[in-house]
């Protein structure tokens, strides 16, 4: 199997989720600027959640370059990071209505945290094939994964992020 | 033809149907756990019909796989399957919100069941070009559909499931 | 200029039309089948139109097999039917909740119309550049849309239809 | 890297902007022509919108047909377009339910300037690594950049229009 159509599968999904979005900031009835005032918490929670999934896109994509061929294990664990990824227009809708509530903010954590491992899980799938072809690469791999597993709490999102930049 | 675009259509009428699903989770006001609980329900039927549609694309992907060439049979047992797949975010919604309720439920698995019947058909439609290229091939898909018709029931579904995997 | 952004592009277009109108199923609260019949016409409006929108899709996928670069003249050709095709959802919807209103059922053939005469244009376009390839493709695409011409009503749908398939 | 997936995620969220702007066509519930005139601002503000992003997707066309190679510099300048189109649904609604009000017209036209501020950047990492390729068409970009900061108000959308037809 190829990686076309996982690849134009996941830029779908990924698209989707990222436009969604947008469908929570609803357009007020007044015409003062003041009328913006309430769309602005859910602006802003729809920046963070834009910033992350762009991440999440680029390193995607990144992860990719690398391999050739999908197994039926990287199908699924590709769904499965979509998946989490799915549930963000609806963490990044709920922290944007209450504002630094905590059982919000600490939902969107976890999704946040469930996203980056199930990433890592994609990481071990793609690297096993990759091992034939480069198995430093997919060593590399394997090492930064267990590193990650030291340090499992939401930062382990910002050092992903950091990683590919 | 080529199947390339018949499968970048399929692939973003999937990826949509699989995303809109979010949109049923309503954005609860209460900022506590207990504000996620009628938001349960909604979220394990989203899981269910998320894996239902991954094992379909998954499927859907393996089939396309065998066949280089599309004629306007296929097209229109691909959408036939599109259909039946795209009446998911309105059945999972409505078993969400009913939770065991007994129509609901089999409003779902009917059009499951349809569903398993289009992808029947649209493996028919693929395996007659198939013939030309490989009869063992296009053979094996006839026998297997056929065996699926013998057990005419929702069951069907999981047998479709553990085929490819 | 290549056609396959052009053809991705209005794939994701056609894709995102055929799938939103399905949100307008609206889930009903109840749990009997009754409930289900005030969503039958919006269903039934559905269908319809995502026999149509195939059409469309299965038409433009013809068009462009033929032709193998865009000019500028060809993007905004395209955007133009794809502009009357997002307004599907809205008449679909309009005529689902009102069905056999005389009003609904005018402006949905309208659209339909316009949708079939930008089609016809978009034709024009493609046979321009393909004047240089086969001038007997093209003239054929001319003679072809000149017959449409002649019978400018609603029905000019239908034809267009039979002809691919 | 290369640009195909760069730009099939780009046309995946053009497709979506561009569709789900059509959501707020709210379905009328008479039946009658007159029930279509509060829908008539809303739709002409769509059509505004719409050709907007057409133009900024056949200029994305253009300006990728130059490039083959992407690095994170334009991944992320890309995204950041992406994020100020993504705000067109809004506007776009704000100024369709509120026709000719000052301020959704200025907030209106505050992210058609972003979205061209947007563009210009990406047009500069794009020149980057152009300028190996080829310093003419490189040094050209950056020149028009340069002659489009002489006149930054929003008149310079329709410039960048005018540009690339």
């Amino acid at each position: 199997m190829k990686t076309s159509r996982l690849e134009a599968f996941s830029d779908g999904v990924l698209a989707i989720i990222i436009t969604i979005m947008v469908l929570e900031l609803k357009v007020p009835h007044a015409v003062d600027l003041a009328a913006l005032k309430p769309v602005l918490p859910v602006l802003l929670s729809y920046v963070l959640s834009f910033i992350y999934l762009g991440i999440y896109w680029n390193n995607h994509h990144h992860l990719f370059q690398a391999t050739e061929q999908v197994s039926g294990g990287i199908l699924w664990a590709n769904l499965h990071l979509l998946f989490w990824l799915s549930l963000f227009p609806f963490t990044t809708a709920w922290i944007g209505e209450n504002q630094l509530a905590a059982i919000p903010t600490a939902v969107y954590g976890f999704v946040l945290l469930m996203a980056a491992i199930a990433f890592i899980v994609l990481e071990h799938f793609v690297a096993i094939p990759l091992a034939f072809v480069s198995p430093w690469i997919a060593s590399g791999l394997y090492v930064f994964a267990a590193l990650l597993w030291l340090i499992p709490d939401p930062r382990i999102e910002r050092k992903l992020e950091n990683r590919k930049e």
